[in-house]
């Protein structure tokens, strides 16, 4: 394992962090917070930090698929935990345990709190919350490759550890290029959902923590009611935004090379679209009694769904008190997540979509163990490591699902509490039902079953292996 | 498609089920029950039925695993709706949805039931009723290959579709063989547990029923309690029955061959006992404080494992009322199931085995991309067919298991009764929790749920793929 490497990128990433606490800095003073200090001291620190680890340049470049994932997981590791100082230094969370959750949360996109409500809490505070999702939307280490000319495989290597979903294609034939492009499809975007809700009448700061939470696919609201006491027209507006950055960032990057047909092919893109619609309509057809007219329950209905689908986790409603189909299809949206190549999260409507080829491939072995059948996405054999990685994907996320639900009985809450709990973090989705449902929040579980999350959101955004490939302890002998 | 030495075999299996249906005429002569001629007319019928399917000898002998699932499949569909005709007719369960879910349940060893109460049926009725769990247990089909002397790959290719568990082995070189000394184990377990329980003076009708539901790992009792009501030393005998029978039957083959070592070497069986260890005493330690001494609470904390592990269903303790860590343990092991090779339901110990060591070498395939590692078992490397098909195994599994949950939503009950009636049937167990806890039954659910359900207990006990291959419409196009 080379060492001297990863402590290098890490080094890197901490003074990134550093400069990113800059613009809730100028909030602070904006607003003449004292959290102002907190946010100060806490950028101060990770610049010292990544100084410090940055100080010895690293001995040689060896650079392996290894090296990316340790590199990916502790790099996500020492933001969330300099993320979470800000919150004991101002004394907005005073419990270190509960703050690194909120900055996990927070940076994983998954916005699930253990806060009570948010309001009292500093502007600047809640305008660093929100700006963790918008960095961990995209990914850090992506970011660092859009500033950084490195040499060798290294690229490839941190982005495929680091970006969802089953495989991950160069747009261009170069990486940096690719992530470059990436990171202005993302800006643009960010940029028009914050225009169009200022045309909605919301506050600059509304709009931008909002925009950042929706970008990022994250959640995390500065209203005690999410998104309820909104305008209609700024709901719709995020409902759109949060489906746009559900979808895969491909089909933006085919688009804006005019390659409009090859946007349009992408099976993975409608599959997504074709869930959302039928689940719409289903919930709407479910829930009518409950409002006052079709549109109503309508734009409800979308706006939970695209909120869950996306793994984002805004709310207008408390979709707990929804009769038992509506929230069953809630669930089931919540494991399915948006697409690959997206910020959202969840196991991805690709892996879904190969899993039930995988099955169809299967029936027709048994009926023609003579033919030769491959599963095929957008017209192509998937490659046989894809689907192969795909089925283990499976089998290890079960595993961690199963784990995890065992360790928070431990804390006796209901059943659908603890399996809602994992499924929320895990997924990144953010509020569960039940105890952890739309209108309460995490603060019921113990700091151990807290810790527990933590690993889930990390192992969810990061999509298992760079966390289960850091606790191996093979990773760590000598060799 | 070779349909006529389907149908062929498919008589064959009725006119068997006639002559199964003696032994409850004569519990009904001994009782002198009505029924006698509610169970004598269905014995007639299912040999009517059989002898007109079997007029015709079959043309070829054709036959391919495709040949296999689809018999399966329809040998169980039929036998399970000639079993339900004695419930309709003697008036015990007069709904024909209902009485083939009861059917179902039975022959499918899951031992989940629409019955509040089942102490006012007629004796002969729940003999018969207990009767289909001994008959279901080690498979009607391979109860058929020790009686017919049959040519060709026929015998490999049924044994393995209705056999649970990744892979069938031969344990002698022929298949008949190896399913007569299965049978033989099956009835000499069988026979002993009956006389141990006459031996704690249990009455003779009592001692049959009960033991037919623990070698079958069903669950159907006879009392509205279950097995609460028995005396401590006759619920610590069926505890030890039911993890016998959760053994892989190779272990017993093993230990008669004098083959101990190769017994004791067994990874599954191995597994499979250091599970049940430990979920005893964790869950011991857990509802410590709900019984007087620690002897009461291991010996019930024992009995709820073995029966919820080897998927048989029998409860002395409404396990739905303690605290969180063990329900939620008992769900985890519903999960596991038995070891394959047994009469157990479930996702079976092996394919657990399997799944932890896919994510075991895919961990070690990242840190070592030179290294090939292969899944092991019992010290020999696990055939890739078999790795495949247990990751297929696991997709689809929980394919139908989401599709199922969202189908019962509809019912508008709550989540973990539809999660956990899911779980119960599909595992072939009995009770779940909350409205289908071991207190309550299945009555709550619409017929089209229960339609939904007696799927799920046929594609659990058929390892899914012959039920699915029957819904796949390629299955019946012609080519």
């Amino acid at each position: 394992m080379n060492y001297s490497i990863i402590r290098y990128i890490v080094g890197l990433t901490l003074i990134l962090e550093g400069a990113l606490m800059a613009p809730s800095c100028v909030v602070a003073v904006i607003y003449r917070e004292t959290a102002f200090w907190a946010l100060l001291g806490s950028a101060l620190a990770c610049v010292a930090f990544g100084l410090l680890l940055r100080r010895k340049k690293p001995k040689d470049s060896v650079f392996f698929a290894r090296e990316g994932f340790v590199t990916v997981a502790l790099c996500w590791l020492a933001i969330s935990i300099m993320g979470a100082v800000p919150f004991v230094l101002s004394g907005a969370i005073p419990d270190p345990v509960q703050a690194l959750f909120e900055s996990v949360s927070g940076f994983t996109t998954t916005g699930a709190s253990i806060l009570p409500e948010v309001e009292p809490l500093p502007k600047s505070i809640l305008f660093w919350r929100s700006f963790t999702h918008w960095i961990g939307g995209m990914g850090v280490l992506v970011f660092l490759l859009t500033l950084l000319p490195m040499s060798g495989g290294f690229h490839m290597s941190l982005m495929k550890a680091e970006s969802p979903g089953p495989s991950v294609s160069r747009l261009v034939p170069k990486v940096q290029m690719t992530a470059k492009i990436l990171y202005i499809i993302y800006v643009v975007m960010t940029a028009a959902e914050v225009i169009l809700l200022l045309l909605g009448r919301m506050p600059l700061y509304d709009a931008l923590t909002l925009s950042f939470g929706t970008a990022g696919t994250g959640g995390f609201g500065i209203r005690n009611d999410s998104i309820a006491g909104y305008s209609v027209y700024n709901q719709v507006v995020i409902t759109i935004f949060m489906i746009a950055f559900g979808v895969n960032f491909n089909a933006y990057f085919f688009l804006i090379f005019k390659k409009v047909g090859a946007a349009l092919r992408m099976e993975e893109v409608r599959v997504y679209l074709a869930v959302i619609l039928v689940s719409i309509l289903l919930i709407t057809g479910n829930i009518l009694g409950l409002y006052d007219n079709v549109l109503t329950a309508l734009q409800q209905a979308a706006f939970q769904v695209a909120s869950i689908i996306t793994t984002t986790g805004y709310s207008t409603a408390d979709f707990d008190c929804w009769p038992e189909l509506s929230r069953t299809i809630l669930v089931m949206i919540m494991f399915i997540g948006a697409c690959s190549g997206s910020t959202g999260g969840g196991i991805k409507v690709s892996r879904i979509i190969i899993l039930f080829r995988t099955i169809a491939k299967e029936i027709k072995t048994y009926l023609h163990p003579d033919i030769v059948t491959k599963v095929k996405m957008d017209g192509k054999a998937v490659d046989h490591e894809v689907v192969r990685a795909t089925n283990v994907f499976f089998a290890a996320y079960f595993a961690v699902f199963a784990i995890s639900v065992l360790l928070l009985a431990v804390d006796n809450l209901d059943s659908v509490t603890n399996f809602t709990a994992v499924a929320a973090t895990l997924n990144n989705i953010g509020p569960g039902l039940s105890k952890v449902g739309p209108t309460v929040n995490y603060s019921v579980y113990s700091s151990r079953s807290l810790l527990v999350m933590i690993f889930d959101m990390l192992a969810g955004r990061l999509e298992l292996f760079p966390l289960l490939v850091l606790l191996a302890p093979n990773t760590w002998r000598k060799f």
